[in-house]
Order: C-alpha cells, then sequence, then structure tokens
C-alpha cells in the first residue's frame, strides 16, 4: 500500500510548517532538505516543493507536481522535467517582482547620477559637486514585461519617463506602456531607449540576444541594465560595448556567470554598477513566495488548477 | 529722464538673451554678472532676476520686482529684503522639485539595501549577497509637502509604500498622502514612519526642528533623509542619534555647513550617506528655472501678477 505524499525543501518554521500541512489537506507532508534518486520514500511522492532533479524524477513514477522556489524556473527545467509530460511544473514567478523593479530603478539612477562618484567623494571627505542627469523626460525601455517589468513600467510613469516594450508576445498591452515591439523588432526599439532594462526570463529564445549588432543599436548615451537572468547578453559583446563605448554604461545584477569570479573583467569595466544577484533578496520575496506555494497546494489538495504553470517549451 | 531697466544675472546663451528680451516687451535689458551699490545705472533698475544683496537694494529706489534662481529663497531674504514692502520677491520654486524627488527615492534605496556594502564589495571583487530591506509596504514621513514632496509622494505611491505628511498648513490635502499631520504633531507623525524626508524650506519655523526630542521620536529602524535645506536638524542632536542609534542611518545631501568641511563627522557617520547638495543639479532644473522667470517677466512687462510670490514673513 502507498500513502500519496508531498515533500517541501529547505528549511521551515514552525508556524510555516503548520501552515503548509494545512494547506495540503489529506496528503501528508515530509519536511526535507533534499531528494536522492536512492531514497525508497520517492515511490509515494506525488508533489515536490523545491528543486528535483533529473536524476530524482526518474525514480519518483508518481510525480505529477513539482513547485520551483524560482520565479525564473531555467535551473529546473532539465532534460528529464522537459520530457516528463506527466510532471507539472509550477514557478514562484511574481515573488520579487516589486524588489526587482526596486532594483532596476536603484541602478538607473545610480547611473544617471554617478553615485559612485559621490562614493569616492564621501571616502575622501571631498564636497564634489557636479551636474547629473535626471530621469524625468528619458526613454525607458522594457526587455520582457512580466511581472517585474510591469512594476516597473509604473515606477517609471511616476517618475515622468516614456515606456517601450519590447517582448515575445506583443499583443497584450501593459498599463503604462506607450509602445510594445516584438522580439524581432528588438534593434528599432533599442535605437529610442535611453535606458534599457532586461527583466527577460533565461529561454532558448532569449538567450544571447544582446550580441554586438544588438549593443551597436543602442544609443551611445544609454545605459544597460540587467536584473533577471544572465545569458541573455553574450558578456564579450557586453564587455566591448561599455569599453568602447558603445554604450554609456551598465548596471549588471544578473551575470553569465554565478558568481562572478574575483577575475571578471566586469567588476573593473567602465561605468559599471555591479550587485550580486540580489535585487530581489529580502524577506518580502521569500513570504511572497510561501504564499505562492500555499496556494497551489491547497489547489492541488483540491484537485483545482494550478497557478503560475511553467511552460516547458516556452521555458517560463 | 530715467528709463526703466531690467536686470538678469549670470550668463545666458543668445537664444536664451533673445527670450528674456522678449518677454520684457517694452522695459530695455541688462545681462550682467552682478550689482553693486556704486552702480550709476542702479537708478533705473526696476526689475532683477538673481540675487540682490541688501546694500545693494537700498541703492534701487525704483525696484518693484526681484526675482531669484533659488527653489528655496532663504539667502535672498535679508534683513533689507524682508523690510522692503514695495519690492516683491519670487522664487524658483518647482524648478528642481522632480530631480529632487529622484534623490529622496534614490537615497532610501541606498540605504534600505546598503549600497555602500555593495559599492565595496566591488571594489574588492567579492560576491557578497545579502538580504535587504525593500520599500515596499514601508511607510514614509514627507515633512513639508510642496512640490518636490508632492512629487515624491507620486513616486513613493508607485513604490507601493504608505505616505504620510507634515506641514505648517496641514488642511490641504495631496494626492497620494493618507494622512496629514501639523507641525505640532511632529512626534506623533515621526513614529508612525520607517523613513522620514525632509522637503521643507529654511524658515525661522523650520529651523532646529529636527533636535534631539525629534530623533528620540522616530523608530531606531527609521532612516533620515534631507534633501531641501540644512539648519531643519540641529547637527549634534543628527549625530548623536546616528551614533547612538536611536534612528538607522541618514542620507543627507542638504547640510547645516556648505560646503561640507573636510573635518566634518558626518562623512563618517554610521550608515549615512552624504551627497554634496547635489540632487537638483541637472539641465532640467536650469530649464524649468528659466521658464519660470520668462513667464514672470512676460507677466511683469503687461502688468499682470507674478507667480511664485515669496511670503517675506514665512519665509518661502
Amino acid at each position: 500500500m502507498t500513502t500519496d505524499t508531498v515533500v517541501v525543501l529547505g528549511p521551515r518554521s514552525d508556524e510555516q510548517r503548520a501552515r503548509i500541512e494545512s494547506a495540503a489537506g489529506r496528503y501528508p507532508v515530509r519536511f526535507a532538505t533534499s531528494l536522492e534518486p536512492a531514497d525508497p520514500g520517492l515511490a509515494d511522492v506525488v508533489a515536490v516543493g523545491g528543486s528535483v532533479r533529473g536524476d530524482v524524477l526518474a525514480a519518483a513514477p508518481r510525480l505529477r507536481w513539482v513547485h520551483s522556489w524560482a520565479a525564473g524556473p531555467d535551473a529546473d527545467l532539465s532534460p528529464e522535467m522537459r520530457a516528463a509530460g506527466h510532471v507539472v511544473l509550477t514557478s514562484s514567478a511574481g515573488n520579487g517582482a516589486i524588489p526587482l523593479a526596486e532594483q532596476a530603478m536603484l541602478l538607473m539612477m545610480m547611473l544617471d547620477r554617478d553615485v559612485p562618484r559621490w562614493m569616492r567623494a564621501q571616502a575622501d571627505h571631498r564636497w564634489d559637486r557636479f551636474t547629473h542627469g535626471e530621469l524625468a523626460g528619458a526613454t525607458l525601455g522594457i526587455v520582457g514585461v512580466g511581472n517585474a517589468g510591469t512594476d516597473l513600467a509604473r515606477k517609471a510613469r511616476a517618475f515622468h519617463m516614456r515606456v517601450l516594450g519590447c517582448r515575445r508576445n506583443p499583443g497584450r498591452p501593459v498599463d503604462g506602456v506607450e509602445r510594445m515591439y516584438g522580439l524581432a523588432q528588438l534593434h528599432e526599439f533599442l535605437g529610442e531607449c535611453d535606458v534599457v532594462v532586461v527583466t527577460a526570463p533565461a529561454t532558448p529564445e532569449t538567450r544571447g540576444v544582446f550580441d554586438e549588432e544588438a549593443f551597436r543599436a543602442m544609443r551611445p548615451t544609454a545605459t544597460w541594465i540587467c536584473i533577471s537572468r544572465g545569458g541573455i547578453a553574450d558578456d564579450d559583446a557586453l564587455l566591448r560595448a561599455l569599453r568602447e563605448g558603445w554604450i554609456a554604461g551598465a548596471g549588471i545584477d544578473a551575470h553569465g556567470v554565478e558568481p562572478l569570479p574575483a577575475g571578471s573583467p566586469f567588476w573593473t569595466a567602465p561605468n559599471t554598477v555591479v550587485t550580486p544577484h540580489n535585487g530581489a533578496t529580502t524577506a518580502g520575496t521569500a513570504r511572497r513566495g510561501l504564499e505562492i506555494f500555499l496556494d497551489n497546494l491547497t489547489r492541488f489538495a483540491a484537485g483545482d488548477e494550478l497557478v503560475n504553470v511553467v511552460d516547458k517549451a516556452a521555458g517560463y
């Protein structure tokens, strides 16, 4: 006899465990730190909150649902997961949208006002007053207008910016976005922007989209910011764009290689602010992520349709 | 015979001169870098765009209007100007409201996300990922809800913050401000706030309002930001508040003494970001300031009522 079981990975407080168990209804919940293919209990597992490696997936024949703690589930999309038609993958998309949009606004202003110059002056006890930019009146281009991009558009409008968008499906309008371009129109779109913010997921379609041609299509006075995933830019092209002045600067939270090695040239690239994929690392993100899982777990227990279902072919 | 003359101080491009002359209508315009009391032409001067010292004012008997290039005209309010009932003083209020509100948002995020820590890590080529705050859900208190404060309220609402205000005249509501307190309720107001932003003018009423009691009325987790004028805080009290942990940090653009001397303790105060009264130093501020003057000059030439008239008793 088997008992359908839900496994939840990662540390949880007593209060969180109680809420998870309540949402799971008739399903017993097992809390664990990781899952291994040799685990004899795997045969009973029907749902997992957390990452499930390809080899574990193969050893869990009755698994029907995996919920990723990541907003962008690219790391959970193993070949086995893509092939497992019987396993629904859901993501935590939306958990970090608000703090990511905050990070984008912060990086935009840090570049526009040359915050590193102020910080150097403060370190030297030097009064260094200079003329800088303002975001008002500038054109922001958002690449990938999902949860974070939609929130960012609202913030940018309150900053009196013009907002353009570029994404896979340009048909659906978004509040505050004056014009939406398709990915095929990327270069035309880039030529219109004073600031470009990448909030797109890492997918086969977005990988390397910022190549030499894309950076050359940007204005030499424009800045480039990435808050979602590395790999959307070709790192060599980005570095040349910065060093050779094809663009005016960059704010990089999501990097091609993470953690960024000490020897990476990006730490010292011209007019570049580097943050350690840290935009959404807040208590609020963890709290919202748990709520998304609890909502889905309640739905799973009731046999209802899940939310945040990942399109495995599209990759997000 | 005398010729009523308008004097405009400060460097101007040919295009700006042409626009000023056109706005002045029948009045000849003299462009100059400064005005001295011995200037024999002073007898003809009826209006000045720029600062007029007390001794110059006494030597210009027919002067009727002075337009200050500053948004906060405290430096132009000499005893002679206060006493000169026949001279209307107008300000450039509103010229820098938008970039000042940008600076306030920037300083709020720099403190909330510990940007100095990221900058140190970047300088050391170190990947230092940590949990930080988000502005969403926090309560912002704006002290002095004028042009900059009103724009800041709009921005903060787009950041999903709760916004409270505190000012001399609490009766007039402002979009996005949930509750407006009077200056007499300052301490009650401060106890509600996670971030306090001072956008108030320097007036006899605001001078030293942030004393030891006020800083002690703030939450120990709250940050204090000043983007308008020094002197609204008692510097000794502010320094103790930072050093003794009555508050969590400060972002100071406007200082009690400017330029801040190299020996000032604020450069190294705990959790403090110092910028050199630089929030509104943008091309946009200069452009908007000129438009305000041109509007008033057109009104002056037509004998119409001026805008941005300073209440000399209130001080702004």
